[in-house]
């Protein structure tokens, strides 16, 4: 089966999306997802123009992939440096990895414009710099920018900077369409054009500007290329990049070639979620195979059909990129869903009681209002415990109030005061923090901790604020989402309100409430000095 | 010029979308701007499935619309009626519009397990379903359905019922990717052996399910096609229709064909936005051509470049379908991108001055410390005016305190006293919200509008929380982004802090600032009664 080589610029082009900022922690996640999904190259930056990816490099070298490639990039030597005195050139050397993606100009017009030299000189400056990185090592990627606007401009001249990066000796030539405004028709003519001027083996790097990325990524691999560029979700500057959940499920289910393999494809649709949470962005429910709308079936006509032959409505089966079908006015699906869910947590129901049916109506109560269980298994575990075991909650909060000031110019302090009982006996304690939540959250702990000496090694590991209708605004619901972890186990909560502090409030005490239940375990409210069973 | 037939089903198809639904105020909205627009046919709803849509199409007859048909869509008659006591053509004649669209199945399996009839009868339905139809006076346009996996599973079949529909006097046949899994080089073939097979003429349907409706409506076009059905912004089922924001300028633009026209192009991305409102989904900033980001310009190496010859790293020219330039200000960018922005927004500064050097150093440590000024205007403006004009705020804050709280199990409460004051004149008020953000934003504005009644105008559209390094917790930074109007502009501001409090709190100031700058010049702190300059 023919292989296609799937190169993921997620961490570089793709973060050149409007409102796409990842921190150091958050690349170094993408690097380990997109190893683990199998992709071939990891394209993690631009060492030559950004000093935070000099530090990704020096960090991923300490990751142990498991097979894919990380791949530097960066531009050709500047016009007034020698290639051994390029900085950006001395950048792509020194981020150690073994592959690198440099960029040449095939567009005559950018050649004069923003490189201000002749024809010949962008000549000299591409040749030279893929000689100087094969003199030390690499593997280099050859990216031409503009191409298929450089051809249709000067067919000529763009072939001939392919020419030139063949002879200096790169691995790889990849035709990028950089504006991303080429029909396929155009592209595919001009891909024709250029697999027959040169030997070596080609890629394609397509932006979406003409809504025609994933069209015409799979459009020159029906032509022969062999390497495939692009960001998961399709991030991107400006309309973004060929989107590489629709390209691998392409390729694998559609071409018959081989990319990441099936067994990697079911992957797709969690990477694709988690990159998206990564991001901060909504995951986009309509995005091909990997959205949760893909195999959603809504209107009358379809959805007894559906049942009865999927493969009459959905172009694919979900469960082979990881996704699955949804029939959005059935409760049957629904139920099953729940069950599945229960069991996969060693929590136990008998389908047909009639406490399955309430888990399953409280949860669809609750998801229509914002909550969201998948990534807060341990609010599920609570509520489903809760409704099917009738368990306790381990103390009665009488009240709390947090208070946040502001005097003048002064940064706001918070405080957090907090009135609660455990069978029975009182506890009234205050606590600062540097936010309402972090307030509230310590006092609540520093109140619980008499009575039960494990909180202490409870640790909030992360917070995540969305606003559920931002169209709202300050009025909007909120979803909090709080990891924590005891050093041995993580685990997330949920909670929602109009309120930001009563959704927080919710998340915190599922958190505690966790902990205690996996500590004492199910005997409801503790005491002071309660044992671990 | 070769005209192309834009038909638009948002209202039917497109009103399939999870999470879409408009109300019949919406929905002659839509009509009204699609007719403005200039499409050729308005496809209203399924008066035969759906009763709203009888009603809609009751109201529509009293539109004068300019150029555009009302369609009502259908199924050919039910195997067991017959075409005169069939209630779904019955309803199709009642909707009184000058226009039919029917579908009838193409794919034989479709045949067999949707209706259970056998082929031959199929053919029947198709026949005398159309020329019932014509023989009622209608336009008839015949949706060949599931046609290009009909044509893969029994092509013969699937020409067979193009001819029938052909014979029976449709006056156009519309060839359908309904499962939206066809790759282009597929469609292009069947559609081709169609277009052999049949005299008529052609349009072309087709969904995003692997990512490829436009390309394939526009590979339909260039083979002939001369219809081309879809929804604004791609909305639909599933993975949504071909959308119609990228068909039509990819038509105008790219292919040289007439659709909607030049002139009426330039209300495209207004278009876009508005019913994204009506339909209250956030507008995606990554569409092609009519998106916020579709022209925005990020990452220094190109701003210098796009100022000095934009058609070098634009596919089109923004103001051709209403959509306009924007050059974000992110840490990535240099002292070309400060300032390119602070001229787009008409604030002028000597390039090498020390004020400009402030600015950008300014810039630079803020954003390094978690802002981010791209989406945040506003906030960019009013921080420019005060390092280069030493503008002065509107108001001194002596204080404020946001309490929170909980009594019991009941909802938690936020209530928020302000004290501060404009030229001297002491105001001490308080206010009370669904959370702490909004009792503070209500405070805030209660205490400021009898200073500046423009005030009142003020409406907050927007309000984002983003957690920036979420592994601290409930002590992490936040950065929140809010989003004005005052009904004839928006902006956006940015407040980031380890308290959510403060961090939206800068944030509401700026949006106020910007707002009281706008009506009353840079004088600084209004009075009692200052009035519009």
């Amino acid at each position: 089966m023919k292989k296609i080589q799937i190169y993921d610029t997620t961490l570089r082009d793709g973060s050149q999306g409007e409102s796409i900022s990842f921190s150091l922690e958050d690349k170094l996640h993408i690097v380990k997802k997109l190893d683990d999904l199998g992709v071939d190259y990891i394209e993690g930056g631009w060492p030559g123009s950004n000093s935070k990816d000099i530090e990704l490099f020096r960090h991923a070298r300490d990751l142990k992939l498991k097979h894919a490639k990380l791949a530097a990039f960066g531009s050709t030597r500047h016009p007034r440096h020698s290639v051994a005195q390029d900085p950006n050139l001395q950048a792509l050397v020194e981020a150690h990895t073994p592959v690198v993606t440099i960029f040449g100009k095939a567009w005559d017009l950018h050649v004069k414009l923003a490189l201000g030299i002749s024809l010949k000189e962008n000549l000299d400056l591409i040749r030279e710099s893929v000689a100087f990185l094969k003199s030390k090592g690499k593997e280099v990627i050859y990216d031409a920018e503009h191409f298929f606007d450089g051809f249709k401009a000067d067919s000529a001249y763009a072939l001939a900077t392919l020419t030139v990066a063949e002879e200096a000796g790169a691995d790889l030539l990849v035709l990028c369409d950089t504006n991303g405004g080429t029909l396929t028709s155009d592209l595919r003519e001009r891909f024709q054009s250029a697999s027959q001027h040169v030997k070596s083996r080609l890629g394609i790097h397509t932006h979406n500007d003409a809504e025609m990325a994933v069209a015409n990524a799979i459009a020159a691999v029906q032509l022969g290329a062999v390497h495939v560029q692009g960001t998961i979700n399709g991030y991107g500057e400006r309309c973004g990049n060929a989107n590489l959940c629709s390209v691998i499920p392409n390729i694998e289910l559609k071409l018959g070639m081989q990319s990441i393999g099936k067994e990697n494809l079911k992957q797709l649709a969690q990477v694709s979620r988690s990159i998206s949470e990564l991001a901060n962005l909504p995951p986009r429910q309509d995005l091909p195979y990997v959205g949760k709308s893909a195999f959603a079936h809504k209107g009358g006509i379809h959805v007894s059909a559906v049942m009865k032959a999927a493969a009459a409505y959905e172009h694919v089966d979900p469960a082979l990129v990881g996704n699955e079908r949804r029939v959005l006015v059935s409760e049957l699906s629904g139920k099953s869903n729940v069950l599945y869910k229960a069991a996969e947590r060693g929590l136990k129901i008998d389908k047909s009681s009639p406490a399955a049916k309430l888990v399953v109506d409280k949860l669809k109560e609750m998801e229509h209002s914002g909550y969201q269980f998948e990534g807060a298994e341990a609010s599920f575990e609570i509520l489903f415990n809760k409704l099917v075991h009738n368990s306790k909650d381990f103390f009665d909060l009488d009240g709390f109030r947090v208070i946040t000031e502001k005097k003048g110019a002064a940064e706001s302090l918070s405080e957090a005061v907090i009135k609660l009982r455990v069978e029975g006996i009182e506890e009234h304690t205050a606590a600062e923090g540097v936010g309402p939540v972090s307030a509230l959250d310590r006092a609540l702990r520093k109140s619980l901790t008499t009575f039960f000496p494990c909180i202490r090694e409870l640790r909030l590991t992360d917070y995540k604020v969305r606003v559920l209708n931002p169209e709202s605004a300050t009025d909007a619901k909120v979803r909090v989402l709080v990891e924590s972890s005891d050093g041995r186990e993580r685990w997330s909560t949920v909670g929602v309100s109009e309120n930001l502090i009563e959704a927080s409030w919710q998340a915190l005490v599922d958190s505690i409430a966790y902990k205690l239940k996996k500590e004492y375990g199910s005997k409801g409210k503790g005491t002071k000095g309660a044992s671990n069973e």
